[in-house]
């Protein structure tokens, strides 16, 4: 199990400057996004560059939703750039499209899809040494902070796909409370329903001792090992601060001990999920935001359709539980409880349907858009939908029961409804 | 909250040469003890060496409760070998000599004391690289292959200090649960007090934003930062499972399901406390082991008088939590809970007595020695008790309860016996 480097507390961004003067950092690359880079926390990061005297670039052209196309372009910065650290300070977004600019900058004979999981790329292992990056996350959701792993849309392909290595981890997260209290009300709630689904599904992941093939070489265990006692405690108490203050923290912005309570759970189901993976929500969320035709999600400012990642992570969750609860029902109903549900007569057969109601009705309660259909999709995409989640099998295949192309249908069209 | 490299399972250590070779080690020193030395661990390990075709050499002095003069000679013993990895197999005595020998080899011209706590040695910041260490616990007690720790006894001051960074933290931990069915019962128990305190201890500490002075620089935080939110998961997980299978592995050898989960429970509360600290318990134990006149434990097979680690730490336990009990009751009765007591109708200014209680009766069914009278010790070594105590202020300022000297001399004379 790989365990995360990250500092928490009120104000602990002010120490960035200081943390990468004693990493030895002189030419620092900041990557944020155009939005951010005008908000408190990159004004934070870069007060504390100079009082630390470190000279330093800022990239803001951060794509929220990274393409190929946007890595490339971050990649081109840091490769002229010759920084000798990052940081990076923002959501998912930001923190991947710095772990990507790292890596190319750092292997800069690579071709892009020498990293990129295979099957679309051909998942080379990194052995090249990176530079330092320091992850600040400025959304509660990802937990990319924690995670070696970097997503994108791959465009020709219209299919999200990613780069997984722990050589990509960041040095060092610095998850400050701080910066949530200037999310918009509904990218706390879409970010929140990412915790949400790390959490489920790497609880429910196929368990460490039963994934197969068994490496012969510890060296080529993949990144995301199954659920196991380790990743289990940081899941189970995800959700349990999940089920306690993500309601709260949607609903009320000046909440700090909820949303500083949700920063935290971002991370703790990182990394969960970080070493045990997650399986269904997230490998059929990627054709869903990647085949993404008009809809463009409310509070998010940006000059493109977008799905945003956690809404299109949750909205499968009810038909993904339903179809895997039957292999360890007691792990979906003891999860179910957690959210609130009264299991006492519950019986083992029903885990399924237990938790799914419990998950339209956390979902109903905070007005998240009815199903697929409310996002544009209709029949006649599953096909392509089905299509766009074949190729994630290195997420679909920790789920713990294997699908037919039948079954990702089946599971498409019960979520096209909800409520 | 910093970084633990753990690999759990049952036969992950036959993957060690795997691992040393995927680290570019050709010349690997293994370190162990003498009765281990002859037992299946090392065994499995060598072998696994061997296939990978590592060179390696067996140092198997280490001494069960080191001292300054055990850790030199194994320091010795690395700086001539010139390793470039080291592999330690055994308790926490083998892993922390081999994190000294590790350290001291990589930076040869340090005096000894350069890098020993404040105040007995002057707690220079280590800065020099150290070679990969992979730790393979074969007791389930000290986490030591979770920390940046270790202890010793420094002779002529007869009281343990130890070395305190990050950088001595293994590179990678084997946590393999077939190691610990050799264990003799009497070391499964101490181990496992050991466990029992650090969960404790850390869960009750001085919170991280209460903790002063606040340093400047991240770089001078000290290892032990306080109770804080990640921490306090390992703590209470542990404790579950201390309370869940201690007696159930010190009961029947054969037990696998509760030695493995002690073993697991460990490398928890020793990233729990590696983050988090210790206090009262363990600054006290170090002079109740340190002076020990003629005791010597049953089923440790050694040639010196030995209150064996765990033992010295839990004895004066059901006083020191009577004591810090009003700081945060609330945390002291949740844990008695865990332990089984029943809280229902208890009062906040009862919940030291409570746990004191629930602690007694543990120890009590586990036939621990009645206290530190037990051991040996009477009133009148009491004033040399508090005196090997004073210079632990690393760990016994972590507490959440200031303590005078008289304070100290009350909870050493409440300890002398138990039932």
């Amino acid at each position: 199990m790989a365990v995360s480097n990250i500092r928490y507390g009120a104000g602990v961004t002010k120490e960035v400057g200081m943390d990468l003067q004693n990493m030895g950092a002189k030419k620092v690359c900041l990557m944020t996004d155009k939005n951010l880079s005008q908000l408190p926390p990159v004004q934070t990061v870069m007060d504390s560059l100079v009082k630390s005297g470190i000279s330093f670039q800022v990239y803001d052209s951060v794509r929220v939703e990274p393409t190929d196309g946007s890595f490339m372009d971050a990649i081109e910065f840091a490769k002229k750039g010759a920084f000798d650290a990052y940081v990076a300070v923002g959501g998912g977004s930001t923190m991947d499209t710095c772990k990507a600019a790292n890596l190319y900058a750092s292997s800069p004979h690579s071709e892009f899809l020498d990293y990129v999981n295979a099957p679309i790329g051909k998942g080379k292992p990194v052995t090249v040494p990176l530079k330092p990056l320091i992850a600040v996350p400025t959304t509660s959701g990802t937990g990319s902070e924690t995670t070696g792993v970097a997503i994108f849309d791959y465009e020709h392909m219209k299919v999200k796909t990613g780069i997984a290595s722990r050589a990509i981890k960041p040095t060092l997260g610095l998850v400050d409370p701080l910066h949530t209290l200037h999310m918009p009300c509904q990218v706390v709630a879409n970010s929140g329903f990412d915790v949400l689904c790390h959490a489920l599904e790497s609880y429910t992941a196929i368990p460490y001792n039963m994934r197969s093939p068994c490496p012969s070489n510890p060296i080529q265990r993949p990144a995301y090992q199954g659920s196991n006692p380790i990743s289990d405690i940081w899941a189970v108490h995800a959700l349990r601060i999940v089920a306690k203050y993500l309601k709260r923290a949607v609903k009320n912005p000046d909440d700090l001990e909820a949303r500083s309570s949700m920063h935290l759970a971002s991370a703790f189901a990182g990394i969960g999920f970080g070493n045990a993976g997650v399986h269904l929500c997230h490998g059929m969320s990627y054709p869903i935001s990647g085949l993404v035709k008009t809809y463009k999600a409310k509070e998010y400012n940006v000059d493109h359709p977008l799905v945003p990642h956690g809404l299109s992570v949750v909205l499968t969750s009810p038909a993904v539980f339903t179809f895997t609860a039957q292999m360890f029902p007691e792990r979906h109903l003891e999860t179910a409880e957690i959210l609130g549900a009264d299991i006492r007569t519950a019986r083992t057969q029903d885990a399924g349907p237990v938790l799914a109601d419990t998950l339209r009705q956390f979902l109903f309660d905070l007005k998240v858009d009815d199903g697929l259909g409310a996002l544009g999709y209709s029949k006649d995409d599953i096909p392509s939908l089905v299509k766009g989640t074949l190729p994630q099998e290195r997420v679909t295949k920790l789920a713990p029961r294997a699908q037919s192309e039948e079954d990702l249908s089946a599971l498409f069209e019960a979520s096209m409804k909800l409520y």
